[in-house]
């Protein structure tokens, strides 16, 4: 692995040539970084253990880092915290380094990306298309590889509606399980802090640095049986972008061939919810956390205008509306959980689609209020949730999102991982077939036999100069033929660590079958040919070997150019 | 996918294949198991939705399946059962597809593989080896891929030994997690039902349909931080075969590379019960078990000498060292589960080392006591175990076991995936540059800038003659030049998806880097380089594009052949 700084260097390399500054609200100068970094290596060399070493970190600017001004994204709310907020405290002891504190839509009061004075946030895939919030710049730092972690907060889908339009991982804790001081509030009863990874387990492993719970909360046991996985149908959901809704089926269908079964659910009371985080009472919250700021700088060119005119439009609430919508809460929140009954877990789209900047700068509400459509009920009912990418729609992320019962956040975790790694086909020729001396390791990764059959009649088959000889499959334009082949069925990662482990000149590239089918398969390096005699006629490895096992009586013995 | 049907036909080909007689006590006819599998397909087809369709799955001899004798390993014991045993009923229900009951150590007493009338059962990997028992055709036939699931049962390691000398996953649950009804007793106080898988996702799924908890049990919170594994010293660990106590450190290194933390343990009161199993009292359970049959039959070859002995012996333990036995029990768990603190697992070797089939004729109660020694005490302790394959030792499979307190299954094997997909590195030569069109792809995929270097000077670089034009990386034997490179870090799982999603003419192999180590990286299929253009003298993909965009001015244009 390499050290703390030069993962931290290479973090900055990345920063320089990916020219996306208003992901930053303060960038740390990379000579502070360095220092930490350095104090990281030199604390191991010691011989301490740092789980999360070297580990480049971004947090959002509404979260307390020691030396950097807690901003909420108004410069003139900026204050200069003394101490790292308890989150951030957790992962810095363990190793990570802070590279800087991100953009966000301020005061956490949006889900566009676009509400900051230190500039709208553009999507790290398209940036004519906003990066969603109010994680905005947490969540591009890590799609963009700049750093390996972020941190966020969520109160309406802050944490993950950004993690869906940025195709990265966005862990929403289960409400109380991180402590949210150090934090500017914005909803102060529903805020959680978030990590933004690109990968589950990385996601998984910062939480569990992170998690405090107040008092320890042991897991709800579940039903013996598969995953049970409540998924709405299609006009439930209502409308969504053009190719979401396919996009969803597929997710679904994914955890469906994973083992899952599919349950149907009602979210009635999870939209009705939704509607009342900004349209309700809710929002007087956010007048209590810093009204009186946003009041005694109206103008004031550090205000988004948007922002300010949500929360002083909070002023006037009465309490007892917030009583009344706190009661309505309460029974949509047990109709909620009869519906999902003993379903393991609510599978969601993260958002109902992903306006451009130029669709929200022409209706700044409206485009906002769309977004939090399936994440706004969530932190209203504690429940925990993952968002995770989904495929793609036009190029761009396509994001779901589990959300189950309080505490549940290790299993979804694990659910959600059925949704990122299919199994994988290979097609083999050589050493790997039934039977022949390497089709054991293909066992050791998982792998299973599928099928015997052949490649199309593109292919000529040579026996390379090696020891022992191996096979080398080689595409031709013309005089080829068809050659045997099996096809095995790999986990992902089974198939990764089989590249890892290739020896040179193997090679893993694209294979034709006979049934028009391409799967990955083993070919070789051009230089491998040198030297190496043609078997094509044999029509494959088996027949190959048996026949040159004894070539004198049999004459098959090919003259070695 | 593929049909249930076309599975179980898969699955008899490679039993025809693979010469393994000995797995087997009764390998299913074809044309049933065809059968059956048809019926899975027509209920699919019927819109009926079955998570395990077509799933193969083998039972070790002592657990009842409906219409196969349960021999335990005795051919005169046998009876025919009426019905599947729980675990069994609840995986056919799901759509798996019996291929037949396997061989076992008679009884289910031994951990060698070799005590039965039915045949030694040989090693996967190398039959010169035991297989490792109780459980040994279950986990032969999952290693050697005849099956995706077998079933097999622990009482002293039976689940978890075999495991590991044949490389796969074995999944021992907490006790009373699994109904052990339908299952011929060994402890019957003790038994566990288990499962072997070459994943832990598919060893996962099947717990989730088997595990029926007599009362709903909670999963103990944990203190939040990385993962803790408590860790022995070498010298707690005693005589290891050779190279499995390096193999043994290396997997332990792998959880702290993942972020666990390593603690010290006391493993004295662990092997102290350990040695009690056998020694002890508990035997007399044995006795009462089938004791009154072993009598009955005495010097009948269906009994295996070795077995017969042990069980015949246990007859005259009087009841009060019982008494005394489980009193000894009671303090050594609580000293044992005091020395493990707050650790999440304790990680061993999941036995000693691994005999040769004559070594165990030679001796053969000695070598099965020695490979009970880190096993033996899981279940007396109650206790939750995880059996995974980390790496190999000469050539053979080396396995080690996560141990952790009652209901912490999920969590177990959550922690163990951390022991199986290490961070690969890759090199990038193209448009997978950072700032070049395709880096977003590695990011989307987990991927990780690390730096930038450059290969060995033994490559050329070539345009392909494709639209777009891509980079054709060629080794050769001289005449080659050094080419800008750029190394990421990726899951094995994103490699592997990065494979999945290679292009014709592109492939993945092993490219050597300026500092001689080699890496999987991109290259070509040979027919690539007809109509390519060689563009080794920019030095790089980047320079070349720079220079060729702008042919006439620099005058850098190469003829196209």
């Amino acid at each position: 692995m390499s050290t703390a700084l030069e993962r931290v260097r290479a973090a900055y390399a990345r920063v320089a040539r990916v020219d996306r500054p208003e992901v930053w609200i303060d960038l740390r100068p990379q000579e502070d970084a360095e220092a930490e970094a350095a104090a990281v290596d030199a604390r191991t060399a010691a011989g301490e253990r740092l789980p999360l070493a070297g580990t480049v970190l971004a947090v959002k600017g509404n979260i307390d880092v020691a030396g950097f001004p807690t901003t909420a994204g108004c410069p003139s709310y900026a204050y200069l915290p003394e101490a790292d907020a308890p989150a951030v405290a957790r992962l810095r002891a363990a190793g990570a380094v802070v590279l800087g504190t991100t953009n966000l839509d301020q005061f956490a009061t949006g889900l566009v990306g676009t509400r900051s004075p230190y500039g709208a946030v553009r999507d790290a895939v398209d940036p004519a298309y906003v990066s969603g919030g109010s994680s905005s710049g947490s969540a591009v730092a890590v799609a963009l590889g700049l750093v390996d972690l972020a941190l966020g907060t969520d109160t309406a889908g802050s944490g993950r509606v950004p993690a869906a339009f940025n195709g990265v991982v966005g862990l929403k804790p289960t409400p109380g399980l991180v402590p949210t001081e150090g934090v500017v509030p914005a909803c102060a009863s529903l805020d959680c802090v978030t990590v933004f990874a690109r990968t589950l387990p990385e996601a998984g492993q910062a939480l569990s640095f992170m998690a405090a719970p107040a008092e320890p909360a042991a897991v709800p046991a579940r039903r013996p049986g598969p995953w049970r996985i409540a998924v709405p149908d299609a006009p439930q959901l209502g409308e969504l972008d053009e190719g979401w809704a396919e996009a969803f089926e597929a997710a679904a269908a994914r955890l469906a061939d994973a083992g899952a079964e599919l349950l149907p659910v009602d979210l009635e009371p999870f939209t009705e919810a939704a509607a009342m985080l900004y349209e309700g009472a809710f929002v007087a919250e956010r007048y209590a956390a810093v009204g009186a700021f946003v009041d005694a700088h109206a103008g004031s060119p550090d205000l988004d205008p948007t922002v300010a005119g949500i929360i002083a439009g909070a002023r006037d609430v009465p309490a007892h509306r917030l009583c009344a919508d706190r009661e309505r809460l309460t029974s949509l929140r047990a109709r909620a959980l009869a519906s999902l009954g003993d379903a393991d877990a609510l599978l969601l789209p993260t958002a109902p689609g992903h306006p451009t900047l130029a669709e929200v700068a022409a209706d700044p509400l409206g485009a906002n209020a769309r977004l939090g459509r399936f994440t706004n009920s969530t932190n209203l009912f504690g429940l925990a949730a993952v968002a995770v990418p989904a495929g793609e729609v036009a190029g761009r992320p396509f994001g779901v999102m589990l959300i189950g019962p309080a505490h549940t956040d290790e299993r979804l975790a694990r659910i959600a991982g059925a949704l990122t790694a299919p199994p994988l086909h290979l097609a083999v020729v050589g050493a790997h077939l039934t039977g022949q001396p390497l089709d054991g390791q293909l066992l050791a990764l998982g792998g299973r036999f599928v099928r015997t059959t052949t490649t199309a009649s593109a292919y000529r088959l040579y026996a390379l100069d090696t020891t022992p000889p191996k096979p080398g499959l080689v595409r031709v334009r013309e005089g080829g033929a068809a050659i045997e082949a099996e096809v095995w069925r790999l986990p992902a990662e089974g198939l990764g660590a089989l590249v890892a482990a290739l020896p040179r000149p193997m090679t893993l590239g694209s294979v034709e079958l006979a049934d028009g089918a391409c799967v990955p398969g083993f070919l070789c390096e051009p230089g491998a040919l040198d030297g190496a005699r043609e078997i094509t006629a044999y029509g494959g490895w088996r027949a190959a070997l048996a026949s040159l096992a004894r070539p004198v009586e049999a004459g098959h013995a090919l003259p070695r150019e």
